[in-house]
């Protein structure tokens, strides 16, 4: 088992997931390899989308998670399989997108499919992510009418 | 300090989780040893539940969760003492039950305590889980007048 | 890489959100160096939190998470550098503060920004712990009048 390998692709998907919610998109495709695919399982938005192409992953992100928009990828339970400069395994995934502005909920819960390459700069990189859902859900956030944010990071001044 | 089982033992709790919200009762079954034992102290249905044997677990879990049932069973923070080839330790857990027909939620925390045994095939199983609550309650959907569903994996056609 | 270091300071991060929770304020006190230092942002109480040292970070908890008070911490997606006998890096983080008593809840979400050192008795343990909020709300349980609690460990009898 290579135990290393395993800790480097945990932190590949980690930074994603993270770099994701701050809104650090160049980060976010330094963890993307070129040839990345996504399938976002999110119908919210009317159909399950495909994305082709790291390019196309973070010009969707950048686009669609403006600054207003509160978003938590929460993920854990790996269970990876590694095999020479390739791995392939599940995540459980739960995620949350608010936007205060317009008193709009979305969660979640799915369970990611991701694969992984290390590259040439011996960086591990996600080579295609996707996931069904479990559930989603959309609400009002006029159906808590005491709900109060006490802290928003993206906060228009 | 035995880096792989501690890998092996997080693996087999994973799967336990992501099969049992998956509704992949067989392979639930290859987590468990057949002398397992489980003490889910989940009240909701009336007292602390407690299930003796491998056909027990499953066979709860199959007949309770049917198909219409939306379970998340989220794990973390994984504190595993290896004795040879016996473990045993705590998980953070957060979990939610989801009757869309029944417009009922039932969600909590608690922290799991498990035992674990390297079967003689070679592969770690679960002979022990369980947790005593920190929290858990009940809430009808109807509170939420606004929350509507866009994806059910287990939604009856 | 030294994955048995990034095993132990997982394990102290996860014993410190454990004992959080269970009120467990000695085995606290051990996950922390004596000079830790802690910046919990979290607004609810009128302005982010900056505690000088184990005495104060301990006592500040002991004080404000009393017996009645159910907490959830719940961390993943360990991101740690480890740089001979210190280590730092980020987690994202999940909580809830629930008072059945007075019927409101605090969640948020954020990621930890942390610190770590190798003492003298060889143990890993925390000197910075601190976040910036992604978001916080403050909600009252009674705008969802059907929510009814099943357990609680800390209810007073």
């Amino acid at each position: 088992m290579d135990l290393v390998a395993l800790e480097e692709i945990k932190r590949v998907k980690y930074r994603y997931l993270r770099c994701v919610d701050m809104k650090l998109w160049d980060d976010v495709a330094d963890t993307l390899a070129p040839e990345a695919v996504a399938d976002y399982g999110t119908p919210a938005k009317g159909k399950p989308l495909q994305l082709d192409g790291r390019e196309a992953i973070v010009g969707f992100l950048r686009e669609n998670l403006e600054n207003a928009l509160i978003t938590t990828h929460f993920a854990s339970q790996p269970e990876l399989e590694i095999d020479g400069d390739t791995a392939a395994g599940t995540w459980a995934f739960e995620d949350k997108v608010i936007s205060v502005e317009h008193g709009v909920l979305i969660a979640g819960a799915a369970f990611y499919e991701d694969r992984y390459r290390r590259c040439e700069d011996g960086q591990w990189r996600i080579t295609h992510t996707g996931y069904t859902r479990t559930y989603e859900y959309t609400a009002s956030l006029k159906d808590l009418p005491s709900l109060k944010f006490t802290a928003n990071r993206w906060a228009r001044s």
